[in-house]
C-alpha cells in the first residue's frame, strides 16, 4: 500500500493544491486521481465549454436592441462550428493538463475511479493508497431523476449536449435553473424551437424575483415557458420525444426532437464512498466540512462541488487555496462565502452577489435594510445601447454595509464585480458613491443605485410603478 | 444692479449647485447663465450625443470578431436614424432642463453671454449683476487653429457634426485624440472613407503606448492613418476638400468630402473676461483654482472644463459638489484627482485610471513600481468572445498601492471601474486578489493582471515577446 504526502481527488481546482505542495516541498509525493478528462467540470463540461458555445449569441440580442439603427438582413448561428471550436479549445487545454500531470515525476496520476476503503485509505484502479492529507474535489454530476419513460426515450444532459454535431430542430428543457436558462436562451436564439418545463413558479428561482421576471419576459420572446409544471412522464414516438407535465391548468404534452435534462446536480459520493473512510456526508451525499473546509476526519478537506456549498469554479479555487494553507501551513483560515458573485449568461445577462432581499429581510428585519435601484437606460451609455435591465442593491440601514447586489442587463457579470469587491473589503455603500464613475458608462448604474436608496416598502411601490 | 446669493455660469454640472442651494436655503436668489442650450457640453454636444451616435457600431466589431460562428450577410448602419435619435433624445433632455430653469421662481435664467465687469460683477444681456459667490462652469469649445485655407474650405467640429443629416462619403479628420478616434472609428465602420491626420507619432497620445498601438492596429483595418503629419494647409476643389500635411516622408495631400477638426478644446475666457473680475487665468485662459477649487478671488469657484484640469463630466460633477460644500458649508474639502477614470469608446474600447507607466516611473523611480498584465483572451469569457485586448496595472512596489490601470478591449469602460473604486478607497492590489471574481467573466482579467506583477524590465520584455 503506497503512502503519499497528499492525495488529491479531482483535477479541477485540486490541481493547484498538488502544484503548491510541490512548489513548497519539491520532493513530496502526490497522488492525483480523476476518472474523467483532466481539468475539472468547469473546463471539461461546465462553465468554459458552455460559455464557448453560448456567448456568441449575445450579439444577436444587441442587434435586436438596436433595430432600426443597425440593419441586418440575414444572421445565422453556425452551430456546427461553435461546437467544433468549443471541443477543440477545451480538448487542447485538457490535454495540456493531462500531459503535465503525466510528466511530473512526483505525481502519480490515476485516471481511475477511487473509493474509500478505510480511514485515510483509498482504492484506485487495482491499488490501495493512503495519506494523512486528502483533498476531495470529486465534483458532481447532472442529476437524473426517476421519471417514467425517460431512460427509454433518451435525453441529453449538460455533459452529453457537448457532443452534439448538429443543432436539434426542437428541444424540451426540463428545469429552470441557470443551466436550463443559459442553454434555453442560446438554442432559442440560434433558431431551435425551445420549450422549457420548470417545476417552480418562476425560472432562476434562486435569483431575485425581479431578475427572474425580466429574464423570463425576454426569453418568452424566443422560447415557450411552462413554469409551475411538474414532469410526470416521458414518451417517445419515432423521432419525437414527448414530455408530459402537470401544471395549474392540467396536463400538457410538450414535444421535441431532444430532451435536455437540467434539474440540478448530485454528488459523486456513491462512487467515492467517503463514509467508509469515516467521513460524514449530508443526506444528499455532500461532504460535511467546517469553516476551515476540513471534513469530520482531521486532515481530510472537501472543496468545490464535493462539499455541496457553492458550485462555482471561482469558489472552488479559493477553497483549494484555503484548504491547502490550513492543511500544510496550519493557517487557520476560514472560508468566507459572504461575497460570492455569480452570473447567468442570458440576455439580459445576470450578475449577482451576496444576500437577496428575502435573505436580508430575514436576517436583519424589513426596517433595517435599504434597497437601491437604477435602470440601465437611465445611464447615457445604456440609453445609447437601448439597454434593458437594472441594478438592485441591498444595504444595511444602520451601518451602511453592502449586503447584496443584483444586476440584470448588458455586462451584468462585469458590473457586479464592483459590488463584489466592495463587499470583500467590507466597505460601506458610501465607497461606491465616493469613487468616480466614468460618465457615460454602464458602471454608473451601480453608483446611481447606491445613490437611490429607499425603504423596502418604497422599493416595492417603485417596482409596481415601473412594471417589474 | 441686482445682487444674488449665487451666480452660476453654465448649465452643465453647475446646475446641481443651484439646486443644492435652493434645497438648503429655499428663498435664496440664484442667477443661472448660459448662452447655449442648457445641459452643458456633455449633454448637448459632448459625451452623450457622441455616445448615442457611435455606441451602436460596437456590435459590428463584435460580429467581426465572431466571424465564422455568427454569419451575417448584410449589415448596415442607418446613419440618418442614428442622428435623428441622438438629436431627439438630447433635445428632449435639454428642453426639460430649460423648462425647469424657467419655472423656478428663485432662479433668474439668462440665456445670454456673460462677462466680468469688475470684482464679483458680471454683465449679462443688458444688465449688470453681482454676487459674493460665483461658480464658473463656462466650459470650453473646439479649438480652431489658424490653418491656411481652412476657414475658406469649411470644416466640421464635434459641435457642428451633430447637425449632419447624411453620412459624408469620405472624411479627413485632423487630430488624433479621443474625439478624432471615437468619431474616426465610428465613421469608418459605418462605411465612410476615413483618413486621420495626426501631428503626434501615435493616436491617443495621452494613453499608454500599448493602448495606442492596439487601437491604431485595429483602426487601420478600417481607416487610413497619417501619424507624425502636421497639417500645413487646406484647399477646396469643388466638393472635395484637400488637407495638405508634412510628414516624415514629405508632403501628402489627403482628400475628403468633409473635414472634421478635432485638435483639442480651448477656453471661453475670451468671452467671460475673468481678468476684469480680478480672477487669474493661465496662459491658455483656464481659470486658476486652488485645491478647494477656489479661484484667486475668494468666493469664486471654477468647475469643469473652465479650470482646464480634467474635461470629463464625472469630474465636473464632483467638482461642483465640492465647490458648493466649500462655498456654502465651509467644508474645506480638497478635490482629489488621483482616481479619475476615463474611457475611449472605440473598438477595442479603452478604460483608464490613474498614472501611466511613465508618470509612475517619473514619480517613484523605475525600481519602485511593478506592472501587472493579462490578456482578455486568457479569460474563459474573453476566449469565448474571441476578444482582443488586455489589462495593464501599475502598483507601488513597497506599499502595494494601486497607481493606475489601463485596459483595452471589450467592456474596458466597465472593467476599469473596479480599479478606480479600489484606488478611491486607497486600497492595495491585494484587495483585487482577495475579492472573488466570477469564473468565467471578463472581470477576471483585472484580478489576474494584479496576480501577475513584474518589474518594468520584465514587462517590456513581455510586451516585445507578445508583439504589443
Amino acid at each position: 500500500m503506497k503512502n503519499y504526502d497528499a492525495i488529491v481527488i479531482g483535477t479541477g481546482s485540486g490541481i493547484s493544491i498538488a502544484n503548491k505542495l510541490l512548489r513548497d516541498i519539491p520532493d513530496a509525493r502526490v497522488a492525483v486521481i480523476d476518472r474523467d478528462k483532466p481539468g475539472g467540470i468547469c473546463l471539461t463540461r461546465g462553465c468554459i465549454p458552455s460559455k464557448l458555445v453560448i456567448s456568441p449569441v449575445e450579439v444577436l440580442h444587441d442587434i435586436e436592441r438596436l433595430s432600426g439603427l443597425i440593419e441586418v438582413k440575414d444572421i445565422r448561428v453556425n452551430f456546427r462550428r461553435l461546437m467544433e471550436r468549443m471541443r477543440e479549445k477545451v480538448g487542447r487545454e485538457s490535454s495540456m493538463i493531462e500531459r503535465s500531470l503525466g510528466e511530473r515525476e512526483n505525481i502519480d496520476y490515476f485516471k481511475e475511479e477511487a473509493s474509500f476503503t478505510g480511514p485515510y485509505r483509498l482504492k484506485v484502479g487495482g491499488e490501495e493508497i493512503t495519506s494523512k492529507k486528502i483533498f476531495i474535489g470529486s465534483g458532481s454530476r447532472p442529476m437524473v431523476p426517476e421519471i417514467k419513460g425517460l431512460r427509454n426515450a433518451g435525453y441529453l444532459t449538460s455533459d452529453t449536449l457537448l457532443e452534439l454535431e448538429d443543432m436539434p430542430e426542437s428541444m424540451v428543457i426540463v428545469g429552470g435553473g441557470y443551466v436550463a436558462v443559459e442553454y434555453g436562451n442560446f438554442f432559442a436564439r440560434a433558431g431551435c424551437d425551445v420549450k422549457i418545463v420548470e417545476m417552480m413558479p418562476r425560472i432562476l428561482s434562486n435569483e431575485e424575483p425581479e431578475i427572474s421576471r425580466i429574464v423570463q419576459k425576454e426569453l418568452s420572446n424566443h422560447a415557450e415557458l411552462f413554469t409551475s409544471h411538474r414532469v410526470t412522464g416521458v414518451e417517445r414516438n419515432g423521432n419525437v420525444k414527448r414530455v408530459v407535465a402537470e401544471g395549474p391548468d392540467g396536463r400538457v404534452v410538450v414535444e421535441g426532437e431532444e430532451i435536455l435534462l437540467a434539474v440540478g446536480r448530485e454528488s459523486n459520493s456513491d462512487i467515492l464512498k467517503p463514509w467508509l473512510g469515516g467521513i460524514e456526508t449530508d443526506e444528499r451525499g455532500w461532504i460535511k466540512v467546517n469553516e476551515f473546509l476540513e471534513a469530520s476526519v482531521p486532515g481530510i478537506y472537501a472543496i468545490g462541488d464535493a462539499n455541496g456549498k457553492y458550485m462555482f469554479r471561482h469558489v472552488a479555487n479559493r477553497e483549494a487555496a484555503i484548504a491547502y494553507a490550513n492543511a500544510f501551513h496550519d493557517a487557520g483560515v476560514k472560508m468566507d462565502y459572504s461575497a460570492v458573485p455569480h452570473a447567468v449568461f442570458t440576455q439580459p445577462e445576470v450578475g449577482s452577489v451576496g444576500m437577496t432581499e428575502k435573505e436580508a429581510v430575514e436576517r436583519f428585519g424589513r426596517e433595517n435594510i435599504l434597497i437601491g435601484f437604477e435602470e440601465l437606460k437611465t445611464t447615457g451609455k445604456g440609453l445609447a445601447m437601448n439597454s434593458t435591465g437594472f441594478a438592485k442593491v441591498i444595504v444595511h440601514r444602520e451601518t451602511g454595509k453592502i449586503l447584496g447586489g443584483h444586476i440584470a442587463g448588458k455586462s451584468a457579470s462585469v458590473l457586479v464585480q464592483e459590488i463584489a469587491t466592495l463587499m470583500a473589503l467590507d466597505a460601506t455603500y458610501h465607497a461606491a458613491l465616493h469613487a468616480l464613475h466614468i460618465h457615460p458608462s454602464l458602471s454608473e448604474v451601480v453608483s446611481w443605485a447606491f445613490g437611490n436608496l429607499m425603504s423596502v416598502e418604497e422599493y416595492h411601490r417603485l417596482m409596481e410603478k415601473l412594471g417589474y
